[in-house]
């Protein structure tokens, strides 16, 4: 942290630290004069204020944090896309943090962005977070949070999610009207809303249709892809394995490829398959793989939006947002009808 | 920012700020039962340190920032995974900055980055970057800078990159050895250390062979997939259309796929397509892509390792690392001979 600093500056311009803060702070005390040289000045040498002593003056950080289960996922990926894309409009600095579905890695996380050093946080929970009370602990400091897509049900804090109860109806009905008569649902984590939402939905459908709901046909992966192959591998190799697989999850629907590959079970006429998925390599797949996608990019930036409304205190009263955008159904050759 | 201070602390306990300060940094001049008196109450108030105090304090921010094109990209996505790991052991901060290959976007980055918000850069050039003045501005400031994949050759920096000429190499003579005459090769920036390297290697692999270099046949795409997919759809199109494709970044193999579905070119029959990837999808595409695959992960965990290093002044003397990692070449169904 060496450069110029404001001692450096007013030693060059000959005037005292405190008239070139001011002037540069655009003090009526300073003549317009001082202020077009003091500027010019800042400019040749290249001065850039402190960060951490202006963030102590005006008690504020312009940084946000995103903290997200992981990155190599197209869905959060494109959704700090749209984060980034606020934040820099805004001026901001955008800290992000990997959890890797893992709470301890959440909890200190977010006790470390406790005493200021973010103005607000941006947070999708990790897939083992059973209790909220780090983040109601970060939220009594004052700091404001917006969920995205993985939301608690007990905190007074806006979310934006996607219709997942919708989608998870919609999804294994297609699945049924395909033919399938035992659809399994992949999951990651039994705490997320969206797993428990998009389960929902699917239970729902299997009553419409009259499918008697198998709890044996829950299948839970975990973040370890190749553990989830082998798991898929055994499931669809077992006598009475399922003839349609319904993916919370992206990778899982990957993994679900891997698996029947290796068993040489056809996608679609012995296995149809729709999941979740942002993948720019869904119609390319082979074969093609029918989608739930979600718009990642306005997620990410319509959370972004509400937060600096926060930020900005533009929001009244007792207002919690809770925006739920609308995901699309895409069917392609992994679901087709025989 | 509001929340427990140093202030309210005191107060809770009945002492002046300055004895609670110097218990809690653990100072001679404060009894052992006085330190675990304001320690308890400390952890039972979640007290947290000003972030910008302590920063000012130490002249240390304990953040690093890592700036790149864009992270809807497996390489930088699994890169960042690569560096948070390091991050998160030393216990530092990750600001995350998108350039999305934009030269005014990296310029005012980087100026924002001077006056001790980071401690250390990591960053991947963006495509439109001709000059480094501003990189070089902001290291005479002291900042320590690493470059990872996409490096200039005109600083004196540590850098980690992978074998791009060698790689650049044999991705072509593969193709040449799978019958191909008429080689393409796709890229984003003519000034990319990456684009060159490889298409130096492309070059030479074209004069082993005796096949004339036809400037023609090097195929400059911009950041715009419909347009990049419009673009190679023409190319192939025309009656003198190349009979392979090698593309130096990910996306560009995709768009070749879409290009040729449209136009019904047959893969690998009338085209044959090698590419950079780290798509997990590579094996399951129709046909499955050969890959130039990059060891992602460790470049990241490399660059920050180098980059810690550098903070924590463990580097001696003038020495300037300049690590090279291998990439490898994945034969799959897009390049097989006839």
């Amino acid at each position: 942290m060496s450069g110029i600093n404001l001692k450096k500056l007013s030693q060059e311009l000959g005037l005292s630290i405190s008239s070139v803060s001011k002037a540069l702070r655009d003090s009526y005390e300073i003549s317009a004069e001082t202020k077009k040289r003091v500027l010019a000045m800042a400019e040749k040498l290249n001065y850039q204020p402190n960060p951490f002593a202006r963030g102590l003056r005006k008690n504020k950080s312009t940084t946000i944090a995103v903290v997200i289960p992981e990155i190599a996922n197209n869905f959060f990926a494109l959704a700090i896309d749209g984060i980034q894309l606020v934040a820099q409009k805004k001026g901001y600095h955008v800290l992000t943090y990997l959890t890797h579905e893992d709470f301890q890695n959440e909890e200190s996380t977010i006790k470390h962005l406790q005493g200021g050093r973010v103005d607000g946080v941006l947070i999708s929970l990790c897939g083992d977070t059973a209790s909220v009370k780090h983040l109601i602990d970060l939220h009594q400091t004052g700091v404001p949070i917006v969920f995205f897509d993985r939301v608690p049900e007990t905190m007074e804090c806006p979310t934006v999610t996607t219709d997942d109860y919708e989608s998870g109806f919609k999804a294994t009905e297609h699945l049924i009207l395909a033919g399938c008569k035992k659809i399994a649902y992949l999951c990651v984590s039994g705490f997320l809303s969206t797993t428990q939402k998009r389960m929902m939905g699917y239970e729902a459908a299997l009553e419409k249709y009259k499918i008697v709901f198998d709890p044996k046909m829950v299948i839970q992966c975990s973040n370890d892809n190749i553990a989830n192959v082998a798991l898929l591998r055994k499931l669809l190799a077992r006598k009475n394995r399922p003839d349609g697989i319904f993916a919370s999850v992206e990778k899982l629907a990957i993994s679900t490829y891997y698996a029947s590959n290796e068993i040489k079970l056809k996608i679609p006429q012995q296995l149809k398959v729709i999941s979740f998925s942002n993948l720019r390599t869904a119609s390319l797949l082979s074969p093609s793989l029918s989608t739930i996608t979600q718009p990642a990019f306005e997620i990410g930036k319509e959370s972004a939006e509400l937060l600096f409304r926060m930020i900005e205190k533009k929001t009244f009263g007792n207002r919690i947002d809770r925006v739920v955008l609308k995901s699309s159904l895409i069917e392609r050759n992994s679901s087709v009808k025989k």
